[in-house]
């Protein structure tokens, strides 16, 4: 995979870092807004615990295979445009030529400014091939571990959000006494998760502190209201 | 947004379809495992409507109002950098210069190669800077109306997937009624959606259909025999 020289220095977040965002950013709101909402329709805890563990159950497998199939569909994808350029660059050069030609003029380069670019790439076709991929299409070889991994990163990060606004559920058999602990101990984790998340990301640890919490608060409250609707 | 010129015939789909695949493989899988989950261990079919709903509304309000947030920090993501880089190539020109020649010396380009290429760069700053934030840092100028209506297609698509599981519910008050036509209606849509889906992304649409169907299928028999499990 091609680095540039300092990458480090826009750091914005790892690839597991992105992986535990995915996953407990969905698993801390639905469960939550789930079992609130359950808990304004029916008076005992046990029902909750099923469905919040059933939707965990479901959310972790639908977000981690999810996650699994995209990143294997993006390696193949990878395959098919490296093979594709590999046969262009062989069977019409001069089409590639003009390509990069167009691409180039795009920042205002004419034909003669990279005349020599075009030379080197003509001398090694594996190296203009990459190079087509990359900025042409936007694509970076992809790492063949990662699939597996984001999908485990995924699942687990969703079970354990999933399971904080549970947890009151698991010590009372009724939901009404759940209710506010579990709203309670999931705002202090929104609040704690989207701080941390600010941290790696924007670095703007306050705001998405605070927007993640907004966005959990909306989602249990249009559930409570909802399920309030219904029953 | 600066496009290469034979972008069509690279064409994975566009970003509607991007938020729409979004929204519905999710909407299709976790209320349909839910609901079949708590088949397995509540009688009432109003119970499942109501937890089915709450779920839809929950999922649909993190998904969209997740993806709308997403987009606004790439926007201000891509702004930031946008200063960085203008700033960079106003006072260290030097550094962003060699910056570019590491870049293409990872293509086997050697400096005097592209001296051309950074020639011109220098006479025009504002290209130098665009060049640098699309191939240094993979950034592309961000569409300012993307974020709201990517929001809007991944909730409503979450509702629409959510909404055929939970379908036959509403009309029996018994959920062992209910549960096979809902087993069946979403397997028809998943492998419907499945299908469509892979005809838009990877192009092998039997392979999707069948792969989409395992994914649901799998996270609503977790549900259910965790559901079992608890009740």
């Amino acid at each position: 995979m091609p680095t540039s020289p300092h990458t480090e220095r826009h750091f914005t977040g790892g690839q597991i870092v992105r992986d535990v965002v995915i996953g407990m950013s969905d698993g801390l709101t639905v469960p939550f807004a789930l079992a609130a909402g359950l808990s304004g329709a029916v008076a005992a805890s046990r029902i909750v615990v099923t469905a919040g563990l059933a939707e965990v159950a479901a959310g972790s497998i639908a977000m981690g295979l999810g996650g699994f199939l995209a990143a294997r569909s993006d390696a193949e994808h990878y395959a098919a445009e490296l093979a594709r350029e590999r046969r262009e660059v062989t069977e019409v050069p001069e089409l590639e030529v003009a390509e990069v030609e167009g691409f180039f003029a795009q920042y205002g380069l004419d034909r003669s400014q990279v005349a020599a670019v075009i030379d080197a790439f003509r001398r090694v076709p594996a190296a203009w091939v990459e190079f087509m991929l990359r900025f042409e299409l936007g694509l970076e070889r992809p790492d063949p571990a990662q699939a597996l991994r984001s999908a485990v990163t995924i699942a687990v990060a969703y079970i354990a959000g999933g399971l904080v606004p549970l947890l009151p559920y698991f010590f009372t058999s009724s939901t009404s006494r759940a209710l506010l602990p579990s709203v309670a101990l999931t705002a202090v984790a929104l609040l704690l998760f989207g701080f941390v998340k600010g941290r790696y990301t924007t670095g703007r640890a306050g705001r998405s502190a605070f927007q993640t919490l907004v966005v959990g608060g909306l989602a249990a409250a249009a559930a409570f209201g909802l399920a309030r609707l219904f029953s």
